[in-house]
């Protein structure tokens, strides 16, 4: 494969899916024909020349991964993988940006067949890729024997200046960099044009430079629309080169063939129809044919599949050649592409009775990973320069490193992410898309909202990737309100398919991983607590794992408080005040909002029911807690730098001062008389 | 000032700022030595020879800014402010992280005397002073003369290796380039630790060659402990290129002096008391005395002051005989440093009748935007390449670019952001914090999560930045789910002092605009629609001013919605239909709910008010919604790629659809019996 040979099928597959890439978007009358057209040929020779994967088995795990980063020319690997005979067909081209179809404006995964990760917010598939090679390095380098080059695979990213500029990718860029992932390879389709225009008003760095400085080789190709030689034997350097990820730079023209090729004008918006028509003459096509395919080019697509499935059975029997010669390892790589958890491995999760020493939660959290990490050895992750903080490296782990560090190899499980944190997330959703590794992240809760762009895709795609993240609330103390989470939790509990745990004592830490691990399509953040949390009397990890319990109990209250995570204990301090004045107060806990709103309604009623006012306490904004409760106490502005102690006293988050409030509240309410309802009481 | 002189003070003043930084650090038991120490020599050198600022006060226009990005490092800030005279008593340094102190555990704008920008989340800082910086050349291209060289500070940026890696960083760092900001000096302080250790394990990239791909000078000192002579060569060199930030790079010692220097243990934990006492011995301080300050430390930064008196006065009576001859724009720059909006300027916002044409509220943006931009100048801003789409910049608007690129000039007041919305939102901060311009910034709605580390530091520095937030539900149909905000709403709604606007029609986009501006210490979100949206009978600027109020009438009702946005005008469909069939229905426009929210509890409980079930609309999750509203209508997971009008009926935001579900709410609430009470009614 080092030396290229032109095709007399090239030309005209090229010139196939620039005029599909026209009748797609334009049929659509929405979407982004440029790029598409662009990078056609980037697209055929890679396609055609190199790419390993079997679109009749989208999920082989040694398949080629493909990353279309600017997400938005999704209309290009639309057409490639309906040309190579994924589950997507010609209707399902033509429903482009249409509502229930298989091809939406931007790629999801988990949605349509071939596509490796969702991509469109720019910068989330440069640096979902990284974690594709990082899960690439570390599942080789666990797995492959001599003569077993199981896991091999590269991967191929298409990016624009667009992701390029996105903070997120230089963060992933410069760790690749650091990490030496030679398998990556990515093409920068360097066409000048951004959605304002030309590249020149706000894009003039050198690339190139900045590429080098990350300790990547960067190739390019002066002619990207034509040298398709040159295309070539970029990707044989790029393969050749194992220890550095490759930029190949392909200057190109957006919308090439148009009457407005090369200007912003073909950069999101359909072309004209005479313009269509015109540039399928140029191209050879039938001028009056729309979603026209040559039979050549299905042809030639049809080889890429035929070579893919080929490959695929090698690989199947190699497997199994494998799993003679290697039985433990072959049933450990198995469960791990499945995705299955060992049996019994939540017996390693630590318990705790009320005797037990008060500690942090994020102690806590150290002390569920020491114990889980040997039966979960596909738990790989790590923290963006908070490690001590975090307490996310347990004494066994070795650094994921290359070995020329000296700091570690690439069996490695714990990452040093540097302080980035939205790459260290967006590479997390694409260790996730890999397989075979479960990814879990750390930094202070405040900074996770840094990582809100690849969290909430995260949670759109499916990825399970467990946020551990420190330093909670006001409870940090002496950093201060620019380290202190106040809109936080409101943020995260508010997005679909995403569990925000705030876990009380040591029983609930360990139920918030037993659910996080056991949620196989849901991301989860666990927020953790920097000071010392007392176990409570009434938790477990079953009663936690139903995402909220009564964690004190009394026959015909005048008062409910429902609580979360650093909170509860404070709360049960008041309701101990309140018993002793004679006002019978329960007690919720309430770690996981979305986890207790998909238990049954009766329990969730049994839980909050009605019968008596129910004041929520957090230390953070009380925004959302309406739904639980009929009153709220927490933090109404920002938080105040000191001993964490005091910053709960300046706020009234004390036991003295939430029985002065719960009173207040039993008292306004036998005024007001009439039935207290349960606020989960609803007609829709 | 071109050539160094070493002064028999120097030292001592280094051994005091060292020293005192470990005393402050120290007597807190809580913080970070280490970089204090570091940059001891650095800070001396600007700060004696170079540093233009009067400590008496600290508000003169023309200072010399100073950014501390690596904010952790404060005790280092608060040393120097002190020993220059600002604000700030030996007794505040001893108050360090304690509660309600001036020195808490990272610097506050707004908070102590001096701090120009609010810095620790890592990064901002960095990028917050390229905002200073075209602030500064903004408004010193529109104001300077020949002989009145008014405006023409520098910004010095102290920054660590966390900032560095933080892609906040790396997009504001490339825009600075690109604009070619001479006024900007970095100093990079080049240690070799960050928390998790040695750079060696994440951080590897050649910074040098990042910074001159960027277009930066790039400079370098290799021994930034004691070279002083090469520190304040590389300044001056700094100071001579005017058309590149530059990149001092300073290869220091991290607690040098102390017995853990250049550890990671001297970074965020208190020295032990022998250890600092030992350096105390080692710099010829007196061991045993603490927080101890030789008289010629105090003399040699009272010098500092003096100069800085001198050189305001000066400036003082330049600006006075500027008034002489050219009084308009003395006027308009004074008025513009006061920070006050030009009378009768509100005049010139739009308004609209029900009979106006519907259009979309980015539109709507547009045309306020293009109206006020001529009577408010100091608007300034721009969007994150979606200058188009955001509708953002109006006919009359000159790019904000460098004149060597030919494509505007540093008068203009349209910013090229590129793809960086962090970085924008960052700039914009610094933009707010120099002064004399208004910033405004635009993306997609669901990409100011991209921003967020960014825009609660708008909120908590109270910087007036408003964001133009377009594209904001499933009304943006084809690009699909990735595009589309869910839970956005929810996260900047639980932000404290940030104003969130979805106007429904064109007096609220007024409004939103009206509020906004006078708003001078909060920032707004003003969230607005790609769909047509119609005018509403009942709006005003003055009605939608309250945050909230009502769109529909009826007395003795049966049910109200409570909406905002482009669901209001659903909402009085449904309204409609609901009459129709004998169901009477007010309708609510509740547009800011923190207005809202300051508005007084009669007229909050005149617009939501007991008697009949409130049900919320929004084509956004329900979450948060309970404040206002017995039951809630909208999205419960992800949105959908399609027309929008489609997107809205899979979800059931219609007409139909929601007077079916009102009907059964009104049923529910009838059987379910007793006083429905507003849920703004609250004991606390
Ligand atoms: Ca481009
Ligand atoms: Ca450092």
């Amino acid at each position: 494969m080092s030396k290229f040979t032109q095709q007399p099928t090239d030309d005209i597959c090229i010139a196939t899916i620039r005029a599909l890439a026209a009748d797609v978007v334009g049929k659509a009358n929405s979407g982004h024909p440029g790029a598409p057209m662009g990078m056609a040929p980037v697209s055929h020779v890679l396609f055609s020349r190199f790419f390993n994967a079997n679109p009749k088995n989208s999920k082989w795990y040694n398949r080629d991964r493909f990353v279309l980063s600017n997400g938005h020319a999704c209309a290009l690997q639309y057409i490639l993988l309906h040309l190579m005979g994924y589950k997507l067909s010609m209707d399902d081209l033509k429903q482009f940006r249409q509502l229930n179809s298989l091809t939406p404006g931007h790629p999801e995964a988990g949605h349509t067949d071939g596509i490796e990760v969702t991509t469109g917010p720019l910068g989330q598939g440069f640096a979902n890729a990284v974690g594709l090679g990082i899960a690439q390095a570390h599942m080789a380098a666990t797995f492959n024997k001599d003569g077993f080059d199981l896991v091999n695979n590269y991967t191929y990213v298409f990016t624009g200046d667009g992701c390029l500029m996105e903070g997120v990718a230089s963060e992933a860029a410069s760790l690749a960099g650091h990490l030496q992932l030679g398998n990556l390879i990515y093409f920068y389709d360097d066409n000048h044009i951004s959605i304002d225009g030309d590249t020149a008003v706000a894009f003039t760095e050198n690339v190139e430079q900045r590429f080098l400085s990350y300790g990547w080789q960067v190739l390019h190709v002066d002619d990207g629309d034509h040298d398709l030689e040159g295309i070539y034997n970029a990707i044989v350097e790029a393969q050749k080169v194992k220890n550095k990820p490759t930029l190949i730079r392909l200057r190109t023209t957006i919308g090439y063939g148009s009457k407005q090729q090369g200007t912003h004008g073909v950069h999101g918006a359909p072309l004209k129809a005479d313009d269509i028509q015109a540039l399928k003459t140029k191209f050879g096509l039938p001028a009056d044919q729309s979603f026209y395919v040559p039979t050549e080019t299905y042809k030639v697509y049809g080889e890429i599949a035929i070579r893919g499935a080929a490959l695929e059975k090698k690989w199947d029997a190699l497997l199994a050649s494998y799993g003679q010669k290697y039985p433990k390892e072959y049933a450990e790589l198995t469960r791990r592409i499945a995705g299955k958890l060992p049996d019994g491995w939540e017996k390693s999760l630590p318990t705790y009775t009320a005797s037990d020493a008060a500690q942090a939660s994020r102690k806590l959290s150290e002390i569920v990973l020491t114990a889980i990490t040997p039966v979960l050895p596909e738990l790989m992750g790590g923290s963006a320069d908070l490690t001590g903080s975090n307490l996310t490296r347990t004494k066994a782990m070795v650094d994921f490193q290359p070995e020329s560090t000296g700091l570690g190899n690439y069996k490695g499980t714990y990452i040093r992410f540097g302080v980035r944190e939205h790459g260290m997330g967006a590479i997390a959703n694409g260790m996730h898309a890999y397989g075979g590794v479960t990814p879990f992240v750390a930094t202070f809760m405040n900074f996770v909202s840094y990582a809100a762009g690849a969290v909430r895709l995260s949670a759109l795609s499916k990825h399970q990737v467990i946020w551990v993240a420190t330093h909670d609330s006001i409870g940090l103390g002496e950093d201060g309100p620019t380290h202190q989470p106040i809109e936080t939790a409101a943020h995260f509990r508010a997005t679909p398919n995403l569990d925000f745990w705030r876990p009380a004592d040591g029983n609930e830490t360990s139920a918030a991983y037993y659910v996080a691990l056991t949620r196989r399509e849901t991301p989860s953040i666990l927020s953790l607590s920097r000071q010392n949390l007392p176990n409570l009397e009434a938790s477990s990890i079953e009663r936690a794992a139903k995402g909220g319990y009564v964690v004190h109990e009394e026959q015909s209250e005048d008062l409910t408080i429902v609580s979360c995570g650093s909170e509860v204990s404070i709360a049960l301090e008041a309701a101990s005040l309140l018993k002793a004045q004679g006002v019978k107060t329960r007690v919720v806990s309430l770690p996981c909002w979305s986890i207790f709103d998909s238990q049954p309604a009766e329990y969730r009623l049994s839980v909050l029911r009605s019968g008596a006012p129910i004041l929520s306490v957090e230390a953070l904004s009380t925004f959302g807690w309406q739904k639980y409760s009929h009153e709220q106490f927490g933090l109404f502005g920002w938080g105040a730098s000191g001993p964490y102690q005091k910053v709960y006293e300046k706020f009234g988050i004390t036991g003295p001062n939430l029985a002065a409030v719960g009173k207040k509240i039993v008292a306004f309410y036998k005024q007001k008389g009439g039935e207290v309802i349960s606020p989960l009481v609803k007609a829709i």
